[in-house]
């Protein structure tokens, strides 16, 4: 269904809510609710205010204070908050919804539970895939959410240009158009830095717009440099950056009136290190922001979401109701909707928590535009599940039936054995190692070389259905068996990447994703050991989030069967078209060298 | 002159700007100004960094770091700022251009030496005179100024809906075409809190076009209620407020995600009151900002403007940067205006200020937009004289010429003595007090009482020449001489209020503002003992804040050689016509009760 469930209908607008708000304020019109004796934790005093009630009408705040008894009313539902305290929904700054696999709806159904009511979500992989289309989308599941859900307009489409070839483009007129929308907040990470200090035309183009509109520009300024091309970058209008990971780059960025935003994700850890400059070194924490950025769906249904990023904060020795601002406040301030949400005060959306301890945030209840949403970390409302149209759903378009032929690397001619370029992972981190391997060469054909855990990897073109497949070697997996492991998710222009074993079982999955419309999957001799469908753009499952996290799980212990003892090896395999990042990628044009930004041959 | 001064022609956007600030802060264009070997208050960090360079162009911060030496070509201008500190530009974020008696041009020329380098101004006394033509007239002054002048769209035009007849009025649609001009930031102080609260249409029209135009909604919250009253204000929409004047008032305002203003004017002294929920209980300061509300002629020229302010606030035991974030970042970021103004960084208008003692604020030079406009106290540019149109400087219309038995008030027919109501003045407060006193009849007409200080006043009209004047007593002046002092300051109505002890110079006092076109006047026996002619509206001079203030210093000299000793006789004067404060007043329409907000009979 893509109709709005009336009970999600996004509230009225605070002026037109007013009459409403203020005859309840004076007590002439009853609330819809009361929350009698909370604990504020008041984010623009900084103080925790004890025996509060909040009285709330059209699902915003009408009163904050002492006692709320005159708003009470015959229908008026009356909870005892007991003393706890009443928090704002906590706001998660800069995220892709992708990365969790799933849906927005799922995502939402996912994070609710744990205190999430707020998301500035950047859509930035289903844009390279479906471009505008696809954002409009996310964008448009978006409003329809019972929690607010703003979408940050994709900045860099391809993530680098003459490289790569994703399935849409984006420039300056789509990012002006996608402005107008309802629930676009601002551009999405600018992560072409060298662009903006190079004046390049697409990045001034689409800040240009971005500010036209009054709107926040998202940075992502990827590189330790804080000289002369990170001055050049903020010059250009970047208005925050998470790519911050020491604690000199965290003050470098709030000096220069950036918002450092801080991000604990599945695989990011870099609030420890950057938190100590407001613990340690007395830096003012108002342009602090929290967020996670990529957060998959095993971590969404173990461990949290923003509440985790909350609790490690204050675990750092952050007060807790400044942990609580970087997630609330300052989050509302940076976007320029103070007046929307990220407190608890009159006129704002009556989204909160009730939490019993603060230290832990152990939240009890979960409450969005004045609706109980959650209770106990678990859902107590039905969010529909969203209905993706075909176009969002046929993005593989392999051309025709894959064999493992199409696999073959062939020897210059003449040639025994070849020195070949291989991309070598390396655990937990996002560069890989530009290696050479000498490899032997059997009917013409270059051989893999198991015993020192070289294997092939190839990238299958899957958004025009040319049939054109770019071969390479890649080490770091340590696959002992026959396998491969194929996935639409191939960042950034997520077409397909097959790392493999064994040509055979290469083919069987790039086909087997062809079939289900994207997704990730493991063959071992011909047999299907686990399967992910993301039927939505190659990106994104249409089921719940436990359910994509249990067959992500399957995978995980299919990979170790067949040898793979990496961390996080999925996303190692997910990142190895990433072509922005050192040193050796492959992409749809060519194996890259990154530390060039330029084509290489295979062999040396 | 009404065109732009090319000089002080606004500078580019950021975006358009931005070529060029990226190419200085890379060091591939000189800058047009650098500022070597500074200390940066960083507002955003709350540190102090020395050794730091700025770089501008494009009258922008392009560059804010310890070596800006790549920005210096042949004709980058050096500055050494050895060691001193590089503070924003002052904000003053809320104040009454006219209560200086004079244009804003010459409100700038008196304040810019002080450093003041962004206001705004509520014209809301012009546009009690002149209606939306008397906002335009400002603002497009307001435009063309070397520094940011802010406009904020009266709200209250009249203040006292029924009780009086201003010049104009204002209402929804007025506001809502006002908010589509450049220099309008927001809606000027809500001063009609009750209206806000009961839901008033108009109230609601204005608060609703300005939250439509995304700009900020000024308070007024002048009751020291902080109940319901003030919960159903705030719940309406007004986002700050600079009438609190207790420690309980700034907390209050602050809780509810307002901003508290603080204020120290001429005649305010709310500072030192309220700062104390920062210095002693610890309340978050970033939601506090400073102001000034009303400067008279002679504090600007005297003691200064922001820099009073910031220096007061730091002696009240505020941190400097603490005091400065108030007055800079917290005023840019409440108007919306962080990109623009309020900090030393990439991007922002070049408004600076170098001084070499923080805590005293001592300023030696002033710095906007990449220019010095002033250095040791004195301004070093010239900023033309604004002329205004005729049609603002012919609106004190009386229509005929005025004679003593214009002020003759008549006894009850047969009566030898009346109990008449008495408008009572008290020292130092805005509100009056409701006498009552035992009068003598002469001649069938009520006899002033010199000996118990019981004098005339008298509220001539004089915005559309009706020849009306409503006559009554007032008793606190302690004028021992024969004498009259006359206004077309009256607030807020601002008709023409004579108060006097002889009828002749009473009609001589008010025949001269008659033939000057406003200003304030004081008689003794048929002659002129001073005059400030404030032709523009009758509200403000042509000439310099100087001279403004030495002819009103030559006033209050007048008004004590006639007896008067009141602390600032003169504005205790011009608020004996403000309707909206108890408890006795006069306007047009009669003499008030403004505990019942009637008109009530002169005589018991």
């Amino acid at each position: 269904m893509t109709a709005t469930t009336p009970r999600f209908r996004k509230p009225k607008i605070w002026t037109d809510a007013a009459p409403a708000l203020v005859d309840v304020a004076m007590g002439r019109r009853p609330a819809d609710l009361v929350v009698r004796n909370g604990r504020w934790v008041n984010v623009y005093s900084g103080e925790i205010i004890p025996g509060t009630d909040i009285a709330v009408v059209e699902g915003r705040f009408a009163y904050c204070g002492p006692d709320a008894g005159h708003c009470i009313g015959e229908n008026t539902v009356v909870v005892d908050a007991a003393g706890r305290y009443l928090v704002p929904g906590l706001c998660d700054a800069h995220m892709h919804v992708e990365s969790g696999m799933v849906t927005v709806t799922e995502f939402c159904r996912a994070v609710i539970p744990h205190g999430t009511t707020s998301m500035f979500i950047d859509p930035h992989e289903i844009a390279n895939v479906l471009g505008l289309e696809g954002v409009r989308l996310m964008h448009d599941e978006a409003v329809d959410m019972p929690v607010n859900v703003h979408v940050q307009m994709p900045s860099c489409v391809p993530s680098a240009p003459g490289l790569e070839n994703p399935g849409a483009l984006i420039g300056p007129a789509e990012v002006a158009e996608a402005m107008g929308w309802d629930n676009i907040i601002g551009l999405g990470e600018v992560m072409n830095f060298p662009g903006v200090a190079a004046n390049d035309a697409k990045m001034r183009g689409e800040i240009d717009a971005t500010f036209a509109a009054g709107k926040t520009v998202g940075g992502h300024y990827a590189s330790p440099d804080l000289g002369l091309p990170f001055h050049g970058y903020v010059a250009g209008g970047p208005e925050d950056d998470h790519e911050g990971t020491r604690v000199e780059d965290a003050i470098a960025r709030v000096r220069q009136g950036m918002k450092a935003m801080l991000r604990l994700g599945s695989a990011w850890y870099d609030v420890a290190t950057q938190i100590k400059a407001v613990t340690e070194l007395g830096i003012d924490p108002r342009n602090f922001i929290l967020c996670t950025d990529d957060s998959h769906s095993g971590t969404l249904v173990r461990d949290g979401h923003m509440n985790r990023v909350v609790r490690h904060a204050i675990a750092q020795g952050l007060k807790p109701v400044t942990a609580i601002q970087m997630a609330t406040i300052n989050t509302a301030q940076h976007f320029r909707l103070e007046r929307e949400l990220g407190s608890i005060a009159p006129g704002r959306l009556a989204d909160f928590l009730i939490v019993s301890d603060l230290a832990a945030l152990v939240i009890d209840e979960v409450w969005a535009r004045g609706v109980r949403l959650a209770a106990a970390g678990r859902l107590e409302v039905d969010i529909p599940a969203r209905d993706y149209p075909d176009s969002a759903k046929q993005t593989v378009r392999l051309g025709k039936v894959l064999a493992a032929q199409d696999f073959d690397i062939k020897a210059p001619a003449g040639a025994n054995e070849v020195r070949a370029r291989v991309i070598g992972v390396i655990e937990n981190q996002a560069p890989t190692r530009a290696l050479e391997a000498d490899l032997a060469v059997e009917d013409g054909l270059v051989a893999m070389d198991r015993d020192n855990d070289v294997c092939q990897i190839a990238l299958v073109e899957r958004h025009c259905g040319t049939g054109a497949v770019v071969n390479g070697f890649v080490s770091g997996f340590g696959y002992l068996k026959d396998c491969a492991l194929a996935s639409t998710v191939a960042h950034d222009s997520h077409h397909m990447i097959v790392v493999g074993t064994n040509k055979d079982d290469m083919a069987a999955a790039a086909n087997r994703l062809g079939e289900v419309g994207g997704g990730v999957v493991i063959f071992s001799k011909g047999k299907e050991l686990a399967l992910v469908e993301m039927p939505i753009a190659g990106l994104m499952s249409v089921e719940r989030a436990e359910i994509v996290a249990a067959k992500a799980e399957k995978l995980t212990a299919a990979m170790r069967a067949m040898g793979c003892s990496l961390n996080n090896a999925y996303m190692q395999h997910s990142l190895l078209a990433l072509v922005v990042i050192p040193e050796l990628r492959i992409s749809d044009t060519g194996l890259i060298d990154v530390t060039k930004f330029e084509k290489v041959d295979l062999f040396v």
